[in-house]
């Protein structure tokens, strides 16, 4: 946090504490929504908070409401009066409704559809439907849409009249009769129009769409590959149904690589800050995937055991580098891969292209890093332990290659198959991709010492 | 890529190669710049892509070449007159200039200085100057500003006559003689105002702006945050130098979490698309790295040598198992706190906060994971090995649950404490500290069971 806001806290924690309800008012208008919200939620108790938000300027009341986290919006609307809760819906656009719908109980939602405009609320069941990952689900149906016909001046006065409870005024809609989208049209084409100018001749009918089904990760993937700050969503005839604007493609971008990030490091993904997240449920989303990892590495045990007699004690003491070694080669893959399918730059069609360039990667790896192995072998390892012969070297050295090389093929394609069958690639990183490898590289150690060894 | 895509790059090449350029430039016209140069890059050699370059309409050409990745830059670059390269330059926002000149070699950046206007070219040199990471470095100087006491009809007079070459219009920048920014006003606040309004009376005068030299992660959170399109830089003085467009703290987003995803996998970060790296390049970014950790584990051999002769077999075939467990276990709280720590949702001075939350999970994970470690290793692991006894069991489930709390601790303190020295905490992800971890966790294993079986 910076400084700046350190010192507008202390001003609202001051005032707040002080009962200086005028100058506290007087700060809060110049403060920005989301930071009198963290300001709430990290400095005020749940009663305080709920005093708190009764102290807002009105206009100020809703868009603070939306920027609380799910918890706080909860407490907050068991204390509305049903007017109070319909006040700061009417002033909600409606995906920020549907989003905070989406996260309360059934009765909180009831008490919310029975406080919205009847015009609203179909509007918000329809966006409901939505699947949760969809194009659908982040939309919203608050657009100007304009006709073909009219001139620059005429869509200038519709904008003025009803851009207020838009969520984006500077790109228009050009629809005909059946809402079919004909065209779009930014403020900044018109403001460089003349005032007679009709549309059509302005517009751009060439329009990037998304589907309301589309994913919404793909819909944020256009965003970063077009720059644009709102794209129309259209159902299967090509009528346009709602906006997903530029704020809600960040939101999705972020979501989306911390959700890779916990995936990769094997927990069940959250939106939910880590602060707020309670030990039981922390301990939820970790401990199935711990316990599924730790019944995997049960392979690893039979072998061992299974080899017991047979591998030197010598060779032992080099079974955790031999692993650690082997997944980190295959973690470095895996990663790599999970990253690119996740921003489209790599498909599974690709699949052959991926595995002869990870082949050659993992030969020029493999080779170094044998011959760093066997040269760490011959004169760091020998000092502590003397039983290291060249033959064992070698043998470890041997092992650590053509692990390597295995690593990195099956950390390169578990994600590419994934996303092949429709599986979630993020899946296979590190944690799973590393039980498979653990197990692999332990067979090959063993049987290539006994092969030379006898 | 959709199917709609694929479609308009069959018809791109077939006019292309039976050289029907009519047809050819018309579909061009259609096409969006982001995808003609996927298209070049794609689908053609360079010879092709630089005479496919030269058959793009005018007003497509600079679009479509900063689109297109640095290789291919240089390479058309090479092919331009200096009046070709004075007519792309000229076409393009600075910042985008910029981002292209860092990629260049010596020579191709003395071209495009050169044939920059000289005004240009100050604003330029200017912007080189700022550090890679830095506001600086994604900001333009290409934004309208206002004077405060100017009428709306001024304002839009002046965004016409100057917009055109701007990089956004819909948000202006009121500056007093000094250019010291006193306020924001947007398009819409005008739109919606009289034509006779004074900007001083509808500009907001509480700015969020950013520095020039804050990191432009913080600088892309900014958006997440608050939901700009663009945010004014200023320098020390509260000068207004530039502006950052939502479109590139976008591409920062998405950069800065495949550079942490990277690192978390322990490789050297790269911008290049995957394909489109050279295996030599990937080896060059992963080697170091595997070196690096096969070194550092080197201490578990130390510690199975010594132990050698003291760990009974049955406890050795366990070693991966437990190891495995307690890097998993890690890997999540260190991947975690990576991601809070990136989002600015968990920062140093929380370090108790995170300790205590983090000890309740680990005791809760590590009770929970060592009661099922001790079912599995009397249920599942006695049918291959009979000589797991109760006693066995129980030391191998207690440094379980030992080894889950010691990697946790571990796991969530390392990310901070490197925050809080201003290192990146990405490099103590799971490579890093699963081989302290693996070290830690034998150490325990071995003190354990001796203490336990003499």
């Amino acid at each position: 946090m910076n400084e700046e806001l350190e010192i507008l806290y202390e001003k609202l924690k001051y005032f707040f504490e002080n009962r200086m309800f005028a100058d506290l008012r007087m700060t809060m208008l110049d403060t920005l929504p989301a930071d009198l919200a963290s300001f709430m939620e990290d400095n005020l108790t749940e009663k305080e908070q709920i005093m708190f938000f009764r102290l807002l300027p009105k206009e100020l009341a809703s868009d603070v409401f939306i920027e609380t986290d799910s918890d706080t919006q909860e407490a907050l609307i068991r204390t509305f009066t049903d007017k109070e809760l319909k006040a700061v819906i009417d002033d909600m656009f409606l995906d920020d409704t549907v989003d905070i719908i989406e996260e309360m109980p059934a009765n909180v939602v009831k008490r919310i559809l029975k406080n919205s405009d009847p015009e609203n609320r179909k509007q918000i069941n329809e966006l409901l439907k939505y699947p949760d990952d969809s194009a659908g689900s982040i939309m919203t149906t608050e657009y100007i849409s304009l006709s073909a016909r009219s001139t620059v001046e005429q869509a200038f006065d519709k904008i003025a009249k009803q851009g207020i409870n838009k969520e984006t005024v500077y790109t228009c809609y050009v629809t005909d009769s059946k809402k079919h989208l004909i065209g779009v049209v930014t403020v900044k084409d018109m403001l460089f129009a003349d005032k007679t100018d009709v549309i059509e001749n302005i517009m751009e009918p060439n329009v990037v769409t998304v589907e309301t089904l589309d994913d919404k990760e793909e819909v944020a993937l256009k965003f970063s590959r077009y720059d644009f700050i709102a794209l129309p969503v259209t159902d299967h005839e090509g009528c346009i149904v709602g906006i997903v604007t530029v704020d809600d493609a960040v939101d999705v971008i972020q979501e989306e690589a911390t959700e890779d990030i916990q995936k990769m490091a094997a927990i069940t993904p959250t939106e939910k800050a880590y602060l707020k997240q309670s030990v039981g449920s922390i301990w939820l989303a970790r401990f199935p995937w711990l316990v599924l990892l730790m019944i995997t590495s049960t392979l690893t045990s039979i072998i061992l055991s299974g080899y017991e007699s047979k591998l030197s004690p010598v060779l032992y003491a080099f079974v955790p580098m031999l692993m650690g070694t082997a997944g980190n080669a295959g973690g470095q893959s895996s990663a790599t891969l999970i990253r690119a399918l996740a921003l489209c730059e790599v498909e599974p069609k690709d699949v052959f292209k991926v595995v002869l360039k990870e082949l050659g990667v993992a030969l020029l790896v493999g080779l170094t890093i044998g011959v760093v192995c066997f040269a760490k072998l011959m004169l760091l390892d020998r000092l502590y332990d003397n039983s290291i012969t060249a033959n064992v070297a070698f043998i470890i050295s041997l092992v650590c290659l053509i692990s390597i090389v295995m690593a990195k093929l099956v950390g390169c394609l578990l994600p590419v198959l994934a996303k092949k069958i429709r599986l979630d690639p993020a899946v296979f990183a590190n944690p799973v991709m590393t039980t498979i490898v653990d197990a692999l590289s332990l067979i090959i150690y063993c049987t290539v010492s006994i092969a030379i060894l006898g």
